[in-house]
């Protein structure tokens, strides 16, 4: 590879191709006389290196060559990596030469991006994103090697896909253990299920609700998704043309059964989790669930909760609870507005649930009230489509040829550590474009915010989980004064009434609660112990020191999609967009495991924070 | 656009791209004029137009400039067409030069495939397609003006999608009527309803199975298409990548179920239809259906049969049949192999269906006999997967950007006079590749052909629908002897047998019919009347005068997805392919007709055949 660069001429050199083509000769040079130094070298004196799974069978992040030399003395013999090349042509833009690239590993193939920056007259590698996209030998059947679907031939020993269908629904569980047990079946558990029943790892979700999608259903009535519909496919059957950009809760509920049964994903409905041990000896879960009522044992070698990244309910101990008589819930109870018509709500707490729930509310025409405890971070849906997400998920992104693969890996591209930095400006050009709303809101007295650093929603969506309200209309309504405010800590019920610090009396015939939620190890000491919850420690969040996000600096989300300090339990969730582009990692990382290859982790992290 | 042609130079007006301008230029300005003979000088001696409802309200191919000027004396003060371009860089090779076209029309926007050819020196249209893509003002919302599915504002009217959808099903065919009823909800009834659906024409599928789907799950249980994935899409969703190239029918059955929720088309399950009349005072069809079990009168303006191609199960009147004391039951009706495990099954007939139902029975261990009366068309599945069908569907074809839209009208523009034409090669190398499977039917003494002019299955389809099979596995039974053969017409049957003419006595437990199908018009006489039903005439072919395919030519499949002799009466279905390209059109008719547009029919066919 290096000679032929070398016999090029200087011109055709400094091409964006030649120019990674060389790089990527000399780095596979350096990779495989494992001379770990000189491959580190090669990255610049700020850089990144971030791989799912395909180097470190872990999601990691390195930095800087000390990063490089760290990562490659661990994972370079195991991983044996070979035949980078890229993918298609790459490009040049403000010095940054971007390119596409395709590498090996001793077990799997990768794909990735490379950004290289010139230091010292020499490229180096500012960014480099790895990723494992298949195992050799296990290769996912879809495209060209779909499968045939008949065997054409005739035989007496035929069985039929619905003969097949149905002695698997038979046995599975029953006879037949899954290797994975997936507790929660909303879009998480169903994507994860999609990947691990293509990769054919025998694998089982179960949801405690009556079908596929009434996680979304249950939910409140008025309730979109506030993302639109580019960013929300689901792997390997895209939403339709004529899908909705922000689909109705309901639609997304059929959806989501439909995938389940055309995906054929071995999916219990009415199934509860009850609890879960983990035997060392045998590598085995004992699971306890209630199928329909009726109790039953599981046991799966491995573990994985899917059942919401938002964790637990934070319900605020108050005083006067046992004595306000009229109807009172945390948010995710809500069950709608229709029995609040014209009566007196009060919901503490101005982050998306409130806003979501104060709208559907003033909608029927409830009299209501927000209490704001602190400051929250407001930005509308259109601004955010069109400004925030318009280069990578949309139609004129899809356009310009950045399908939804393509955009998950761009954005997976970019370091955590400096994300911020491309984001503020995302949200200094919605602030001035929405200047108006801004500042009609703060004349209704709103706190809001563009988080600590001005880096806006997807920080906090990725540091802390919440802070923040995507705009469908209910901003409007407090600009407006039609849902009223008040505004500080909450003291205590009344028989009718909510009490603030102040002294403020807020009458109320209900109060909602829309305080948050806990981290998802809460789930793992509900099922399993408090002491496996403890051990693994908090659930999401970056390291990033800022609210709700204690350091120290972590570079990824913590125990997301990747192995945690407890054998063969897993963590999966988040949006429509995280349950389909990180499902492909926690699914090639379980499927590596039950087929025995070996996975040696670079870089489990410590705990720092119980929750 | 004349003017550009004349000031490019002579190098650069041969360029296919060129030659299309000028070409298309020059057509448009004699169209513009309204000199029709001078548009028809344009096409070569032989040519051929085909217009799928954009000029002619109709599925119909004119021939040659005679034909040109006909259809264009007829339609084109009407039509008023312009705008016609190139959409993509059109190419050459070996003298023709194809270019995609798009045009407009007074209502509407088309799209086109024109064929250019050298005559005299010139450049003349050989073959060209227009087709009708979409009514101006009635654009489908979709891709970049896909609805957005929340309207981001706080509303006290607000309805939900939920609510939405419970209030029209509870309304719609009670206390508003659908403008279209279609009557059969296979996969023709439901690629015709998502269409409409789209288009916002008001419609109601009504199907007698319990779900959709059931059309398939109630057959035999090793059914798997025949028609490899590419060629089997609906609209607006395509099959995902993992799905197999031959589904299994259950399989089929589960993603029509889907498809239907996924599209909100109206969907009445488990209703069937009584009767039906049409008043030509109102305008309006009255339509008595049971549903669950109760009589309820259905309204339509229009009403379509999507009840199968095949139509009316031929059953032969044959003497003895009611002394026959074993099962007895057209292929139709025929519940699968399980109850015959042992038993001597006699087949009467040779094509597809025999070929399917011999194959399962002898799976499960019977005795199989096979009554061949008339030599079949035998082509195996893989073979016309990649002879046949790859250039158009398959995965090759998508990795060069064949997609199956393109697909279908490439297709579409091959003039049905001379396809036959473009058929025999392909059916020449399935010959010669095959040639070793041939001999050994030969051997096995069953009588094979390749269509009266060598021109194959698809011809064959076309024509008579009939006279086929292929092979997925039971034509190899047939070579090896494992399924019995015996010639000649059925002469009658007795308590235990079937006698053939020749005196050959087969012993039977289980006779099986699979003698084939009648006209669709037959439905027309159960559900409306026999006089209707004649009025309309025998439904399918070509009119090629091939056998079972009478003529005089025709040139269009008679009376499918086209206006008929009865005012407000539509026949659709076909396979999976057809059931997709042609609802397009069948569709903007309807919506057409429901927005009160003109709409008049060039050249409504004379009946020349009553079945």
């Amino acid at each position: 590879m290096t000679q032929t660069v070398d016999r090029e001429t200087a011109a055709a050199s400094t091409s964006p191709a030649a120019r990674t083509e060389a790089w990527l000769g000399r780095f596979e040079e350096a990779l495989r006389a494992r001379d770990v130094e000189r491959a580190a070298g090669m990255f610049a004196t700020t850089s990144f290196w971030r791989d799912l799974v395909s180097f470190t069978w872990n999601l990691t992040t390195v930095e800087n060559p000390d990063g490089v030399v760290d990562l490659l003395r661990h994972t370079l013999d195991a991983s044996d990596p070979s035949r980078f090349a890229a993918e298609e042509e790459p490009t040049e833009s403000d010095g940054v030469v971007t390119a596409w690239i395709v590498f090996e590993t001793s077990v799997g193939r990768g794909r990735g991006l490379l950004r290289l920056t010139e230091e010292d007259g020499e490229d180096k590698a500012w960014t480099l994103l790895t990723t494992l996209v298949e195992l050799k030998g296990h290769e996912e059947a879809k495209g060209s090697s779909r499968p045939m679907g008949v065997e054409h031939t005739a035989t007496r020993e035929r069985t039929t896909w619905l003969e097949r269908r149905e002695q698997e629904e038979a046995q599975l569980g029953i006879s037949v253990q899954p290797y994975v047990l997936v507790v929660g079946g909303g879009q998480g558990g169903i994507a994860l299920g999609a990947r691990l029943r293509q990769l054919g790892v025998p694998a089982l979700v179960i949801d405690k609700h009556a079908r596929p999608g009434d996680q979304w259903r249950g939910r409140y009535k008025s309730l979109c998704l506030h993302d639109p519909v580019w960013y929300d496919h689901l792997p390997y059957l895209k939403f339709p043309d004529n899908w909705p950009v922000f689909a109705p809760k309901d639609k997304i509920g059929d959806w989501l059964e439909s995938y389940t049964r055309v995906m054929e994903i071995p999916y219990w409905t009415s199934t509860e989790a009850k609890s879960a041990s983990y035997s060392e000896q045998t590598g085995e879960w004992t699971v306890q669930v209630e199928r329909d009522g009726k109790p039953l044992t599981l046991r799966p070698k491995q573990l994985v909760l899917a059942t919401g990244m938002s964790g637990k309910a934070n319900v605020p101990s108050l005083p006067g609870r046992d004595v306000f008589t009229g109807d009172q819930h945390h948010s995710s109870a809500h069950p709608g507005p229709d029995a609040y018509a014209g009566k007196r709500a009060v919901v503490i707490g101005s982050n998306n649930s409130s806003f979501d729930i104060c709208g559907a509310l003033w909608e029927v025409g409830a009299d209501v009230t927000m209490v704001q405890r602190s400051s929250t971070h407001i930005v509308k849906s259109e601004s955010l489509m069109e400004i925030g997400l318009g280069d990578l998920y949309s139609e004129r992104a899809v356009a310009a040829g950045v399908t939804t693969e393509k955009a998950d890996l761009i954005f997976a591209s970019l370091p955590y550590r400096i994300l911020h930095e491309f984001q503020i400006p995302v949200y200094d050009a919605i602030r001035e474009k929405d200047q108006d709303f801004y500042d009609r809101l703060d004349k209704a007295g709103f706190d809001h915010d563009w988080g600590p650093d001005g880096s806006g929603l997807f920080m906090k969506y990725l540091r802390r989980g919440s802070g923040y309200y995507i705009d469908v209309g209910s901003a409007e309504l407090v600009a407006d004064g039609e849902i009223k405010l008040a505004h500080g800590q909450v003291d205590h019920l009344t028989e009718s009434s909510v009490v603030l610090a102040d002294g403020t009396e807020l009458p109320a015939d209900i109060v909602v609660y829309a305080t948050g939620y806990g981290s998802m190890n809460g789930w793992a000491a509900d099922l399993i112990s408090q002491e496996v919850a403890d051990k693994v420690g908090k659930v999401w969040g970056l390291g990033s020191d800022t609210p709700k996000d204690p350091g120290p600096w972590e570079g990824e989300q913590r125990n997301m999609w990747k192995p945690t300090q407890q054998e063969a339990l897993w963590f999966h969730g988040g949006n429509l967009h995280q349950s389909r582009h990180y499902s492909q990692f926690l699914a090639l990382q379980l499927k590596a495991r039950s087929e025995g290859l070996d996975t040696p982790v670079y870089d489990l992290p410590e705990v720092h924070h119980l929750r």
